[in-house]
């Protein structure tokens, strides 16, 4: 049977090209970047080229590119630098995050931290509660720029402006991991203090990512080997490196398009879901103006809890997903939390399915996923019924 | 010209297996193994497979084994947990560990906890010391299994033994990052709390490691999406795991033969340095009986500055180390810590070389090394003494 792939959120199949690049790059450059022999500075040489090139893509400077491990660790960084704080004050994060930033809530708690969460109506951080929440004492305000589960697109710039305007400096630290490839951004232009990337979910190796930062304020807990500038040490994953950059530049290059295709796809999908009431879709519709990407959506089908749903859907070749995949690790479900946040009801809640593709994605797909959820949904409440 | 590569504690070239693997995996395995749809549960499959692998190369139980980011990373997540302690006790580090250990000194120290060196003479610790040192509030201790610059290898067993003779646990953690292919060794025989591996020490990818974990002790700073038992999250790394285990098997299959040939090369070596007076062994010989890995020693050229006589290596095609490549890139290089911890003098310490090779070093390229690094030494002397 041919899967249809539906869950590029949780990740996505490393493309041909970045594929190549690995390989060629961990032939090329044996020699360790740290290292001041020739193999050793050939690679040292090639690691500042690659940075350079992330930083272009991405339209900041060179210095202010982190290699890390991926989005979990770029979050982790920013968030162990608290730690090197005198006196542990607020932390804001919002309704929306992630899981690797979510979990430290009870590190930090312990530590003395006073964390608070913003409520997030429809996916949205609410920017007045966030206002309202700042104080003197505040380190540290986290907002996800693309929600992993909803699609929703925050407001960063809006957000930074009102950060810049208090006396004390606030960091603001963005989760951009969703965002490369399904949203067009300018890095700069947010004005966020520091930002995570990884590169698993823009078709780069995983186990790879990037911290970005504007200007030197983070601290690691140690300088180790003192590699990437001593906030991130450990011998460069080079041949990852290239194979991110390959994987970054092909999904930046004709951007508007791919997002033009999106749309295209998400409002046929939409179109599909219409003609079936009992699927309800939780995300902002495409067409709403609300900001959103096209290509990460949640659904809930009416009386139908979401892990049932989504074995009907795998046993049809449909790879979905109820919630997001690193929430399937956990012991209490996130996926409940974030939509409690957004204002969904519990029901709501316990039937979503999160569906997330590619401007690669066909129409042909995107019409067969909508037309089976429709009409497994009529079929299952029909036997329901009897 | 050709390079003759001896710097192979610093980075090994991943084998071509181990590359053929991560391509394999790379494209056969797309789907992410939290996801619970058919791709997902086929790269969890997989994992599973690849963490028996692992376990039964290390001669241990899957569930002690943790993937991590490299060597640096799991040393992190030992120390790491530490701060999860009620109180800040005393933390004991052998004189010989790594940058990704020492570096967290002044971390620690910042945080209450009192951070003791033990000296070790010649490159051994002194385990008389190290138990004088024991108190009841002693939290951890770090001893390096085989030692990156001198090639010493630590009696870690003893070690163990003595700390199991305490009233209250102490956690023993072992940076094993040096010693797989190494030397040979059981993993459960050292009796180690915990032990660190790096993949691209042996071949392996980098940016990829290893945490073992005797018993369920350690406790990272945030569960993340929860995976590697919620000790260390992030989207696993498949490709670059079965990568290592490849690297792996090949790195401890006729490991005898290898270390046999070690042997011989380094017997080899040392003769030859035996005919230039100017040249000092400061690693322990080979047939001095004293426990050391073949493949890693260091040497000191008498009166010339390691950074000169590199130099002049390089030139001639060698690829040599002053120090370990990870303090190249620290403000203060970490090379003379160790070598006044292990009782040289500063003279020695400043012109200290450190030469690393592998079974697949040729005997003409081990004895064209010991040849040019004799004949420069006296030539640069009778330069000098004009």
């Amino acid at each position: 049977m041919k899967l249809h792939y539906f869950d590029w959120a949780a990740t996505a199949p490393i493309s041909e090209q970045a594929l190549y690049t690995y390989h060629k790059v961990a032939k090329e450059y044996p020699g360790n970047p740290s290292s001041l022999h020739k193999e050793g500075q050939r690679s040292a040489k090639r690691l500042a080229a690659e940075r350079e090139k992330t930083a272009d893509l991405l339209q900041v400077a060179p210095e202010q590119i982190y290699y890390t491990a991926g989005g979990t660790e770029s979050n982790s960084i920013v968030l162990n630098s608290l730690l090197w704080k005198r006196k542990p004050g607020r932390i804001i994060f919002s309704g929306l995050e992630h899981s690797s930033i979510l979990q430290y809530r009870h590190f930090l708690e312990t530590k003395g931290f006073e964390v608070i969460s913003i409520r997030s109506p429809g996916g949205f951080v609410d920017i007045e509660a966030l206002q309202e929440n700042l104080t003197d004492n505040t380190q540290l305000v986290c907002v996800m720029l693309v929600n992993n589960i909803l699609g929703t697109v925050q407001d960063l710039t809006s957000i930074a402006k009102i950060l810049r305007q208090r006396a004390k400096p606030i960091h603001l630290h963005c989760d951009a991991v969703q965002a490369v490839g399904k949203i067009s951004f300018n890095l700069s232009d947010l004005d966020v203090d520091s930002a995570s990337f990884s590169a698993h979910k823009f078709q780069g190796p995983r186990g790879t990512g990037i911290l970005y930062q504007k200007s030197n304020t983070l601290q690691s807990l140690s300088r180790g080997g003192g590699q990437e500038q001593g906030l991130r040490s450990g011998t460069e994953h080079l041949a990852a490196i290239a194979a991110m950059n390959s994987a970054l530049e092909e999904t930046v290059s004709h951007l508007e398009q791919r997002l033009e295709k999106g749309n295209q796809l998400r409002t046929m999908f939409e179109a599909e879901l219409e003609k079936f009431p009992l699927v309800t879709l939780l995300s902002p519709s495409i067409n709403s103006g609300a900001p959103v990407t096209p290509f990460v959506l949640s659904l809930a089908v009416k009386n139908l809890p979401a892990e049932v749903f989504t074995r009907i859907l795998f046993d049809k070749g449909f790879c979905v997903s109820s919630g997001s995949a690193c929430s399937s690790n956990s012991p209490h479900n996130k996926r409940g939390g974030l939509f409690l946040e957004a204002g969904f009801t519990d029901e709501q809640a316990s039937s979503s399915i999160r569906i997330s593709f590619t401007s690669q994605t066909s129409e042909e797909q995107i019409r067969a996923l909508g037309q089976t959820i429709g009409e497994e949904a009529l079929h299952l409440h029909t036997l329901l019924r009897k």
